[in-house]
């Protein structure tokens, strides 16, 4: 078999996340039901992880095999025809059978867009970011210090599929300014990420920046690795996977 | 009675248009709606022109009258919370009984934004552009002088409730970066517009664009008057209202 990875970008918006239901429609689900159209089988479609719904990807990635004889299609052109228009290949590449979009990541970037400065969200932009009004970014990169480098993140995963470990090395959080002058793209970049982990640091920092917590909390919370004494997690529209990271040699 | 004049906002993509509809979700129909929850009646909401199915905007004018014991309610907040979040009021004003949102207008300022750089165009931003593919600029701005001033528009207006006369005069058509380098947002300014005259002068400008047909073309066109020698109606959905004016003195 032959591996092919996929860079894909997605609107959240109508989907109930990336992985597979059997019911509901599904980034994983559209994906794989589009390779069948092509090969005449669904082979199973790998990702880097699972975005809940609602949250949008920029850079997700994927890959999938195929037999050889198959490996020339032009898949992005292929699929992007078959493909609704809320689903977008990237990039399609050939990859060694090595390569695992999920195992060989060794980072992930994800970016969260919050909307502050008006009172009422413009129409157009409620589907990618969190109307969170006004907040103090000083006081929100003060809480995203206590964030940085290696912890245990306990207190920032919801329940989900138990995982070996909760600790995970973060090593940027940082913004800059969005599409329009009432948007800021929050930046966050980790050699990992627990479940909904990006939307309760959101959650905390936001909190940190109207006054609620103070970065003394922070710690305090990380060290208590309890989720119920941490703050509400954010809204998922405002949350977009925008890049995994593979090591060179990999 | 009392004079209310909102400025509003809307996501066009799940709205049939402004105007109402028997059994279609429509902007007219959605304000109506709020306003009879707010007022225990539907006053009748008079917009400053329809936008069409799909189409967007960040400065739609309309007016209604109330009884003058229910003035001073907070029409913004109040509407606000009653409207679905595709609809939100930026303003609220009371006005003289003189103003009318459609006859004291002067001039409207229309934007067509253009997806030009990619093969395909980012999902996220796929319900506010008109992925129209490459096209050189200076070809289109060069068919845009000959639209520019006084002309009969007719060969620019599809069928629709007929018009008194189908001359309007452009004061402006030029474009800028938009929200990505991926880009470009037309704007459009005169002092009134023919059903769907935006999208097929953009539909004229992008052919203009791609070389099909020339500066001088487009003047023929014009002086043709006929509507099937035009290039196709550009799509609904990179097409927002951006203001409509008033002058001082109304």
């Amino acid at each position: 078999m032959t591996r092919i990875r996929l860079t894909l970008a997605y609107d959240g918006t109508d989907f109930s996340g990336w992985q597979l239901q059997p019911h509901d429609r599904t980034v994983q689900g559209d994906l794989e039901k589009a390779l069948g159209r092509i090969l005449g089988h669904s082979p199973r479609v790998h990702g880097s992880g699972r975005t809940d719904s609602g949250v949008h990807a920029m850079g997700q990635v994927c890959h999938f095999d195929c037999p050889p004889e198959r490996a020339d299609i032009p898949w992005q052109r292929a699929l992007n025809s078959m493909l609704p228009t809320d689903i977008r290949v990237l990039e399609s590449a050939r990859v060694p059978e090595m390569f695992h979009a999920r195992y060989s990541a060794t980072g992930k970037i994800y970016e969260y867009v919050l909307w502050h400065t008006r009172e009422f969200c413009l129409p157009q932009r409620r589907r990618f970011v969190w109307a969170c009004g006004s907040v103090d970014y000083s006081l929100m990169l003060a809480g995203a210090d206590a964030l940085l480098g290696e912890h245990d993140f306990a207190a920032f995963q919801n329940v989900g599929t138990p995982v070996k470990s909760t600790v995970r090395t973060v090593s940027d959080i940082s913004f800059r300014t969005g599409l329009s002058e009432h948007e800021t793209v929050w930046r966050f970049e980790a050699n990992g990420f627990l479940k909904q982990m990006v939307r309760n640091i959101v959650g905390c920092l936001v909190a940190c920046g109207r006054g609620r917590i103070t970065p003394q909390e922070v710690r305090g919370l990380l060290k208590g690795r309890n989720r119920m004494a941490a703050p509400a997690t954010a809204p998922p529209q405002g949350l977009s996977l925008a890049s995994v990271l593979y090591s060179s040699e990999k």
